[in-house]
């Protein structure tokens, strides 16, 4: 097998991204909701139609995308108008992962900018947008890698079990596909796993206890109800291809 | 006095700067030096002379420039070719600095290139050129932030005392500028804070065990050698155009 489906790299892979997403978040709730920066109608800070928070994902995907981001099986775009690579593709890993067009970010990013954004950041506006934008970018950026790691995680679980798999992919089912899937011990497992990273990285340390950071209720909430059920659906469309 | 330049608002500003930069360190940590990205003659990766990290940088800032980031006091590009704003000027709190062109980031980049990612980094190279690349532009972005602060609590200190800094200043006495805006009991307070955040935020959590995060010491260093000299040097620069 290739070596990226192992469980135990891919559990590794999803254990450091954790803790990137818990910092990201941590970041972003520094700033208060700021709301404008999301509505591309805003006077004076919109661009062309876009609110400021699409319009700075817009644009460093294109250059992202011009260094070859999204040549690689892991990195999804949000934005499906953007430049060819300007270098020559780079030898990834062989792709472990079946041809697929799975890609759950115009829901994701729905998602984070209402649900996740408001939940986390304190309601009202303190004039830091561009600073909000870059957290906002950032986070987008590591939550779409993390969910969309389903498909390493599926793919993995195909070659475990191909025939029971090809069984329900056959019946289009998705609801015994993800039934099949799930694990929920392992779903406990991580909820606990966040919840203790959270409290932990998300704790005031001495001279900083002006700043609130994050409750680490929020993040574990954050997993339950949105990270884990969106991997889940990018695992359950991805065999739903995988004949 | 105008708010920004109170040290309690100062000391708050920089002690929410040490754990972005101590989260922005961690996340570089994880990937090897992966040095061909610094390199603007290696083949397949430099773009247009560019090393691929100046490159990202480069457009970045450039994004960045036209959603007006560096018409506010506290940000200063690394490049200076950038484009105009394409939004209209964000209507900062009035800029309490003094006017000044004081900017060190070719010295920064060059420090954090050549002494600091190679310091904190493992030696050779794992391919992950892209995610190493975004993760320094967060770096130097967050630590020339936090450098460049050094206006601010330099035009306070100006203000404290303008009759003894003014002599000083006219006597061009870089050194004893220095030596008057030298608090070696804060400087202590300070690394013995970021020593105990590094701590902190470096440990590894039940289930990440299998990834070494950053030794503390390390980040102290950082603190020691290289950020705080630097502050310094801003502070006593700024000072120099104070008059």
């Amino acid at each position: 097998m290739n070596e990226q489906l192992l469980l135990t790299n891919i559990r590794s892979v999803l254990i450091r991204l954790e803790e990137s997403i818990i910092f990201a978040l941590i970041e972003r709730a520094q700033f208060k909701q700021n709301t404008v920066i999301y509505d591309a109608g805003a006077k004076a800070i919109a661009i062309n139609g876009e609110s400021l928070v699409s319009h700075l994902l817009h644009e460093t995907e294109k250059v992202h995308a011009r260094l070859r981001r999204y040549t690689s099986p892991d990195e999804h775009p949000f934005f499906h108008d953007l430049p060819k690579p300007v270098l020559s593709p780079l030898y990834y890993h062989e792709n472990p992962l079946h041809p697929n067009t799975v890609n759950l970010n115009d829901k994701i990013r729905l998602i984070y900018e209402e649900r996740i954004m408001p939940y986390l950041c304190e309601p009202g506006d303190d004039g830091q947008y561009g600073s909000s934008a870059v957290s906002d970018v950032n986070c987008l950026q590591i939550m779409t890698k993390r969910i969309h790691y389903g498909k390493f995680v599926a793919e993995s679980k195909y070659l475990e079990a191909p025939d029971s798999y090809q069984e329900l992919i056959k019946s289009r089912d998705a609801e015994r596909i993800e039934e099949a899937i799930t694990d929920k011990a392992v779903e406990a497992k991580v909820l606990e796993r966040v919840r203790l990273k959270a409290q932990h990285y998300g704790q005031d340390i001495e001279g900083a206890s002006t700043q609130t950071k994050i409750q680490p209720e929020k993040v574990v909430d954050v997993y339950e109800k949105w990270i884990i059920p969106l991997t889940k659906k990018v695992e359950v469309q991805y065999l739903l291809q995988r004949l």
